[in-house]
């Protein structure tokens, strides 16, 4: 948990209000879809199939239990979950001692993209949760098929700089 | 500070033996000359002045403070400090639950490079730091102009699969 984060913010978008939110375990079935609800997230494993709920009930809980870091969610004025992401906060010895804020796993409903929620749930990020937590660079990875995403990142003023590099442990 | 972590190791490069263990502030001295020692940090602001010793001293004490971090230094057979990594433990939702293990702020003395230091120590992240943390996916991101540093990690068995992004904040 992020305890320096005054929620839940409140945010306007195109589509309307949103109210972001730290996640509960009541948000677990919404979750799942919304993870699902994405073909790169789904070829990794990420199915919403009810017999993983127990696992990402562990790890919605870790998250949570986790100091410096934070699961959110994101609610439409009519409380239909329709985003997440998760924030962590990251000291460090590099640029003069920076601590950074990194964004993962950000998910909006395929069905409501289009309707800046992406967008203002960044800008937040950017320009209310890092200084709140004290950072001074948010950073993301984002997989390199995600084309619109990238141009999405580059419009709100994030440099494409690094390569994103992954390997899974035991192979 | 990872606690989890079997600390200090010891693994065998072909420039010799070398040492994993935990930073102290008595490192501060060769850990800012070891930020310094490469023109990318360099040009953002990591200078090895002994002005910023302080801030510096500061960030070290954050990332040990940190819970699921660590500052780890590399020293040679001589007890020459050779190398420096940031390890961050981070549970998350997507992959099915998948905790990850972020590397950060990967540095080798310039004078000491292609004698397998960074690859007896990107090995030993992979196949002891990360089974020992209990992380299923090591990640890292690397400047795009680091070009020698990326055939590194891809032989070393990363997938180059993300566009890492960064935008500072405040600008």
């Amino acid at each position: 948990m992020l305890a320096d984060l005054a929620l839940p913010a409140t945010l306007t978008a195109r589509a309307g209000a949103l109210t972001v939110r730290r996640a509960t375990p009541t948000d677990l079935p919404a979750l799942m879809a919304l993870l699902a609800d994405d073909p790169i997230s789904a070829a990794r494993g990420d199915r919403a199939d009810t017999a993983d709920a127990a696992t990402y009930e562990a790890a919605l809980r870790s998250v949570l239990d986790a100091p410096l870091n934070d699961l959110l969610v994101v609610d439409d004025a009519t409380g239909a979950l329709v985003g997440t992401l998760q924030l962590t906060v990251i000291p460090g010895m590099a640029r003069r001692g920076a601590t950074r804020l990194l964004v993962e796993a950000v998910r909006v409903a395929s069905s409501r993209r289009s309707g800046g929620i992406g967008s203002a749930v960044m800008q937040w990020v950017v320009h209310v949760a890092a200084p709140a937590t004290g950072t001074s660079l948010v950073q993301l990875t984002s997989d390199a098929a995600r084309v619109d995403a990238h141009r999405f990142y580059t419009r709100l003023g994030f440099a494409d700089s690094h390569i994103g590099f992954k390997r899974t442990v035991g192979s």
